[in-house]
């Protein structure tokens, strides 16, 4: 939730919870001074809690939110999301989601693979994922990217995930998962937007290459940040060494903020995200 | 504040406050799960507080703190803690400190620095802090601490600072000042406890050193740790490289644990420390 | 090459190269001043060639090694390694690998994969890659071992990588494999040797964990360390988002080790690892 | 030195050391595969080598370096560099420069400082460094300029340390210090160049911030990038948290770049910095 920041705020929610028998288990605040803006996230036991579930959000907006002009979302630790993944011919990114979906190690259902090139068919049908390999060019973006909003629909998708999708994508298709697609560029954004990042750098001489997990806008690699990581390079290492580290950055950083979404950790206000512990 | 885990605690000491008129302004809560146990460090503004200044600490344990079996602290951001300045010959951890005290980058007063050096003495003039060279040897260590503790009560010193001190405290002397006296250990803790611990890490040939800020204890470097970072190294680093390059590193640790001790950031218990943000 | 060290050394093995029609193409060197001790790294171009490449070794050995007591491997870059896996049911830094080797990361050849569980075996089976499942318990480790040797030998394995295998190898196993048996440790050695790394380093409350990717000795997590890295923790971390967190060093440790030994990049003397850029 | 790529040239350049009776400690060597170019480091014992000190250059120059096209330096380690500290209001890079000048950390001189302010006035004087205080504004800057460089003149420097200066120095100026003038700027480049990149880097909501240590070219912030480093930050905090958090950094990053400049390390071709071990 966030909401433009007073007095008692935390009292209320936390009294509303407390005095309707929910214990809390986790609380983080958090206020941007500059914004005057109030940020919270709060997490608390359903077992025994006085307000039907399917009624909670109805109390809430009625009793709390709407006085406080606040901006809220209440998500049901039984819920698992379901999650789409766009790939392409580097496969990296999407192996290491993939693994972690094996050995169970996130909340998540992924019933879809989309990808413009056929790389991934054998690994989605060995896990047996449907798969749909649907090509884009500059002529058929707009019939390619409505079958690809169809397909998200039917198999009833919460978010998206890029995983080195390498294709722009529409500001239509975009306003239908706001804050909803996550992508890993290959930089420490703001540095080296756009293409070939990699080579980019090697032609500054940096000393550290990086890499972005974050929500896609409308504004090419402009989305709110979720997370960044680097990793010191030298003169020594060829663009080909820039790309074989960052790789392994790229994976990691993108792990890390599908975690954080699947988590509901992350808070978007002003194109900026507030990424709770 | 920190007490047994149960239902209502963030409730009861939010409205505590809010009922009196306080405007919350910082909140952050853990519960260490394994050991049951909950943890807050909560901020407020005193303008407009219904309770005077002097009985906010009576009215919080009658109120609130008994019913919990509590063990909290107050602090008022208008006290400026005093700190003693521990140091050796080794000065770059001293300096550094200095170097922020003389830019007024800390909300701390140092009345003294204790040295079994003269190398301080110096800049202690210059600095007008007054200057106690104690030297400590096997035979006096006893009468000396004593001299020492004497010093510490007559200026009325919060908390003490081993800027690379290079010299083991007694339990006595340690008992006066729990969780109060902040040493810098030269590795990342626990490996390389002791003596020379950059000539062990040669040894061992690592890859990463690191440094250690924590608070002292009876037990040597065992202390509950409150900051530590590292640095990458290598085989071409020859032992001098790697004291030269963990210089760095224990003055910014150094500096950390000492600016998260003086926000009133770090909550002690069963030896961990818990250092809200 | 390693070697006592003296005037002349890279003198002549230049010299030995460039009068015989070699183009240096990488020359590292180093020398451990305390240990008085040259090591160096060389490649060349075979293209135009003097020696066959047959009788390179003998020449070297005859013309230069000798002459300097040198200790000395050569590799020729199109041998392509053969590696065994051996693994357990913690599959994350197996399957990171398997990913790796699917596309076509490394120049390496994995023709089997030992378990003494099953869980990797389906993976083995779709990626082509022989699968051994065998059992070790306390009564049957000697015959055990023997079995996995003559596995090891019957496909001519260069090199093993223990990729949470969790057990522990006997020395007569080990010496048949003196640095050709890489292992990851979920600790920053020397710090928690031994089992359960992470619940000791949430007992001591440090701020960072980290991973360790070394050669295995006959001393248990006291081999030559390869590779190390970090990551921040604090007391909001459980000892689960402590393994979970450790899984992706782990993942990035190990594979940054098996690199640097595919590529000849290590040396090792005296329990070090001389690990080149 | 560094020149066009060719066969033979290590073998060549260590024969010329060797048969001159020179010892040679330390050789380190790269090739640019894009640029086709060759770079190396090479440090010999004088003591017993054959040719006369102030000859070197000489027999250098036309037995080696003309044949290979080469641009190269020597320096002689019994020399000590001289360094102007130029500085600001903002002390916290200079303190820390004085610290380790102070303290002899380093191989090196600095018989003068320049401000545009006068706070490093006191400092100056109980360090018994010449201090000048030169403010340039729009209407003077050449005339002050011409003054700075009279003063860098007298003294006999040999590079420039702009600690924080917060002054762009006029094209004629740099051109007088080619390489030689080394700048601490608070962003990792290229992300955020130009003024108040905290506050850009607060408004972007990154998950890290950086410093870079670089020459200055006529460029601004686009010269050779010598060192960079990254702190962590997250969405708690504030601005003045990230200049807080940050100066540290640019006391770190400055004085790694300074101790690589003094110790010869840097070989600078086409913008880039090669910074050898």
């Amino acid at each position: 939730m966030h909401c433009p920041d007073q007095r008692g705020i935390v009292t209320n929610i936390t009294k509303f919870i407390h005095e309707n028998n929910g214990n809390i288990i986790n609380l983080e605040q958090h206020v941007d001074r500059d914004g005057n803006r109030f940020f919270m996230r709060i997490e608390w036991e359903l077992n025994g809690f006085n307000i039907p579930k399917d009624k909670i959000a109805e109390y809430f907006e009625t009793l709390i939110a709407k006085n406080y002009q606040m901006r809220w979302r209440i998500y049901f630790s039984d819920h698992k999301p379901k999650m789409a993944l766009f790939c392409s011919k580097q496969m990296h990114c999407a192996y290491d989601i993939l693994s972690r979906y094996h050995a169970g190690e996130w909340n998540v259902e992924i019933p879809v693979i989309i990808s413009n090139h056929e790389e991934a068919k054998v690994i989605a049908r060995q896990m047996k994922i449907d798969f749909h390999h649907i090509v884009i060019t500059k002529d058929n973006k707009d019939e390619m990217e409505a079958k690809q909003l169809e397909i998200l629909k039917k198999y009833e998708i919460d978010f998206c995930v890029l995983a080195k999708y390498m294709q722009i994508l529409s500001d239509g298709f975009v306003s239908n998962y706001p804050n909803k697609i996550i992508n890993i560029h290959h930089s420490f954004l703001p540095a080296f937007v756009g293409a070939k990042p990699y080579h980019a750098a090697f032609e500054r001489g940096v000393k550290i290459i990086g890499a972005t997990g974050h929500y896609v806008t409308s504004d090419l690699d402009a989305g709110p940040i979720i997370e960044q990581d680097i990793i010191r390079v030298n003169h020594s290492d060829s663009i080909e060494d820039l790309i074989r580290k960052g790789k392994d950055l790229e994976k990691i950083v993108l792990a890390r903020a599908i975690y954080s979404h699947l988590n509901r950790k992350i808070s978007v206000y002003n194109n900026r995200a507030v990424v709770f512990r």
